[in-house]
């Protein structure tokens, strides 16, 4: 468990980027055989782009590797359907979160497709996201799809 | 149905821009009130993005609306886990395809998260796709994620 601590440290200081950005506290890391090979954050606010979630943003950064079977994803939240949706394609097999409780996300999905899915129950990527949700609910509301139309 | 026939041939537009830059050519439009309001094709290739498929590209294109309940999703293939699992994450009630013989995609899945799927059987989207493949067949099977590692 430890091991993976310190790639969840990765995903959280990518969290941190982005709210010192004003954007949504959410990391992410792509590792393989030990090895960072991409890793992004939530900018949805920052660049304006529905789809730049953290994994997304991650998976972006890690370029066109092809193969993934021996990748682990780490997220500092568990993924909603678009980025769930992104593993279950990409066949990654093991995805760490940092907590769960925020959000429940879209684990049922995962692990009926057979992903493995770590949660760390980590205090600092909860309160991280939670400190943002307190001050800026209507943009985490668009960001899980329950924002009403105006 | 021939309401979803002009988007879709305005999905085709966009799968031919992507296939006469060297991408894949599967073309998006986002609906909604009869307007288009994003619209995208596959552009993995071009920008080496693996998350750029035609209906992320599209998404993005449509920017930060928010709120999906009354748009309608126009694809020439049959999405794909990720582009299914954005669906669910917006909220997206519909999507339309050109065709799902070439691959079937994650079409139970929408079905049992209550998306509506229509499927217009269109050959020129089959047709536009296949000859790709028939030509790139490695960049497809890179697409769906069945790429050995090499």
């Amino acid at each position: 468990m430890r091991e993976h601590d310190v790639y969840m440290d990765e995903a959280v200081r990518e969290a941190r980027l982005g709210r010192d950005e004003g954007g949504i506290p959410i990391g992410s890391v792509l590792v393989r055989d030990g090895v960072i090979i991409g890793r992004g954050h939530n900018r949805r606010v920052q660049l304006k782009d529905p789809v730049l979630h953290a994994e997304i943003d991650c998976l972006r950064n890690a370029g066109r590797i092809g193969v993934y079977i021996d990748c682990v994803l780490y997220s500092t939240l568990m993924p909603c359907y678009l980025c769930a949706g992104a593993v279950v394609q990409f066949r990654i097999p093991v995805v760490v979160v940092g907590e769960s409780e925020t959000f429940p996300g879209a684990e049922e999905f995962l692990l009926s497709k057979g992903v493995r899915v770590i949660d760390l129950y980590r205090a600092d990527c909860r309160d991280l996201l939670q400190e943002f949700i307190r001050i800026h609910p209507e943009i985490w509301d668009e960001d899980i799809g329950e924002l009403e139309r105006k």
